[in-house]
């Protein structure tokens, strides 16, 4: 049994970037991962412009009347010089005419006349974006492995990025084991229950902008288990198998992937839930087999496998978006040799709560968490009004 | 000029429900808003169930030695009654066998020849799951209007709704006037940029799980704005024009809404920056006039448009993840009029910083935003260490 930090350590350093890339739409690229740096083929604005519609001029005449030499548009180029005594009305966005060093905002300035306004304002600005200050030819606008959002598209946008380069998007098969189980649109007999814990990891593969390959349902014998796997290997880059990896007379995962020739670099982590999770690597592919119930399985995806996901993206897994706030309620448990993992909500006076559980197998519960919280080992307690770090789920 | 508060109860007050409704694949289902109550055909679980794998026993029994009477796997159905002195080895899921009241995990046994064991564990546990303690049948499972995530996935997988009642996506049309403005495929020329904009709002679209209706660039003239709003508001629920909403002589935005005969709802906030936001509504369809430049057009959206997409679809907006934390360093303003949107990142201290902006076209100082905050209008400063909410980006 290893710690946490540990298995997270050995999942991460065995997981390399594929290095398959495709170009792909601008649109399309939303959520994938940047494969080569998106470099700047021009300054940013590309001229002195305007940040509002008003009247280019001299800061040194606003005291006096100004005569409108020109209307500039958005889109054209200047063709008169603004001297002194002189604006020229030009709208946001456009370039500023030489001679000019600020721009009065229309609300600051009132009509005296065909063609002669005056400064009425308070405060001077330039209001005038400098060529380049956003960004210089060259400059690299968007990093290599960066994952692409909203925001990036505007950047590919400005700089003619119309087909980025991103990482192809891994292969994960998904492989679920259990003679209890039949799938969803089957009606459950007898000992039966339906398979939910292969489908939650389809919907949190998607979510990850990684590829399901959803192989199902193996049946609990070795052969079964033997054969599965070893399809899913030669098309996937990552298999995940749920089930099958605890105690029972019928788990036959751990021996299966020794017979494969799978590395098993670890089969138990000192956390609860997910205590027998196990980790291996072959041929550069990774294998983990996480609990068959749907609270540990979603957890250690979430934990393990989503980093995983996004290093052979070429990025980096993302802990940035962790908080640190105050627990609502006190929290206390008996058995303290794993590290316990408790999914958390955000109340409305901005406090975590733990949410309630039957059990690692109550999906009713999981749908309600926002985050979990991590209880060190050897610990028993959170304290109410306790700062603890909340990462999203 | 009305407060951001008040903006946002007239957008939402005047967003209605769709009411269009498809059944989506379980998988496609991600990221939709459901229409109408997932409801528990079943019990969960359908039978009392082991937790572990070990011996289904009777508690009073624990103290002496064993007999193993039967093994039953997950999936099946027990075939004897546990009486006094016996038990029955369990797989993990499978249903507890009549006279049982327990199951004495493997790891807690040993095997003291054949066919018998003893209990060797310090603490006796039921570990057993009963039949509905999850959800009974015709319980709600999923209510209405929730967002689908994956452990919605495993819900709807565990009760066999295997295609869901799901809204169907808002159309969002997003027009884009400026005459300096050209596609992303094209070289800039003179006093030309590209437009990043528009394509930012396609994006911002897409992740707010609504379908794009791409229109492009409209030529700086009043009668292709008004044929333009005209051809969109046909075919789309949401039409978002960007640009034209300032003072220049150019922008025909606000007499062409008009011209159309879309009630114009409001045509300013007291926001920084924002301030000339518009809206409108004509027939049901709800249409937004933002500003034109990529950072008043990108917090406007995440403000005003995406709450309204959330409610088109059935849902209500997400106001949950904002987070309350220190701001790292003081920030100061001089202008108190308008409430103050300020984009965020939180560092690795988990303290709010303010993003550095040369000013709203700053599409590169977006990007490393993760969050914003807001400073009230007439409030000039927030102290160093003071708690600020931060709504994510």
């Amino acid at each position: 049994m290893i710690s946490l930090d540990k298995a997270i350590d050995i999942v991460l350093s065995n997981s390399n970037p594929l290095n398959k890339v495709e170009n792909v739409e601008l649109w399309g690229s939303m959520g994938r991962a940047l494969a080569a740096n998106v470099v700047s083929d021009m300054n940013m604005p590309p001229f002195n412009k305007t940040a509002v519609d008003g009247y280019a001029c001299r800061m040194s005449d606003v005291k006096g009347e100004l005569e409108v030499i020109e209307i500039i548009p958005a889109g054209s180029i200047p063709s008169k010089t603004v001297e002194k005594g002189q604006c020229s009305k030009i709208m946001t966005g456009a370039m500023i005419p030489k001679g000019a060093d600020c721009v009065l905002m229309v609300e600051d300035t009132k009509e005296i006349g065909s063609n002669r306004i005056v400064f009425t304002g308070e405060t001077l600005r330039a209001n005038i974006c400098i060529l380049g200050e956003d960004m210089k030819t060259g400059d690299v606008a968007i990093q290599k492995g960066t994952t692409l959002s909203a925001q990036h598209i505007a950047i590919m946008a400005a700089l003619g990025c119309t087909q980025p380069t991103v990482t192809v998007k891994p292969s994960v098969a998904v492989l679920v084991t259990g003679d209890e189980l039949v799938e969803p649109n089957q009606v459950p007999t007898g000992g039966q229950i339906r398979n939910s814990n292969g489908h939650q990891l389809v919907g949190q593969i998607l979510k990850a902008n990684a590829t399901p390959n959803y192989i199902g349902i193996v049946k609990d014998t070795e052969e079964a288990t033997f054969d599965a796997i070893a399809k899913a290997l030669k098309v996937s880059d990552i298999v995940i198998l749920t089930g099958g990896v605890s105690m029972g007379d019928y788990d036959y995962v751990p021996s299966v992937m020794k017979k494969l020739g799978i590395q098993i670099l670890f089969d138990s982590i000192a956390i609860q839930p997910g205590k027998p999770t196990k980790f291996g690597v072959k041929d550069g592919k990774l294998i983990f087999g996480l609990p068959g119930n749907p609270v540990s399985s979603y957890m250690q995806f979430e934990i393990l496998v989503k980093p995983a996901i996004q290093k052979l993206m070429g990025g980096e897994p993302n802990t940035k978006s962790v908080v640190r706030l105050p627990l609502a309620n006190g929290y206390k448990r008996k058995k303290v040799e794993r590290l316990g993992l408790i999914p958390v909500l955000i109340n409305d006076n901005k406090k975590v709560e733990a949410v309630e559980f039957h059990g690692s197998a109550h999906i009713f519960a999981l749908a309600k968490a926002e985050g979990y919280i991590m209880i060190p080992l050897g610990e028993s307690e959170i304290k109410e009004g306790e700062l603890v770090d909340v990462r999203p789920l």
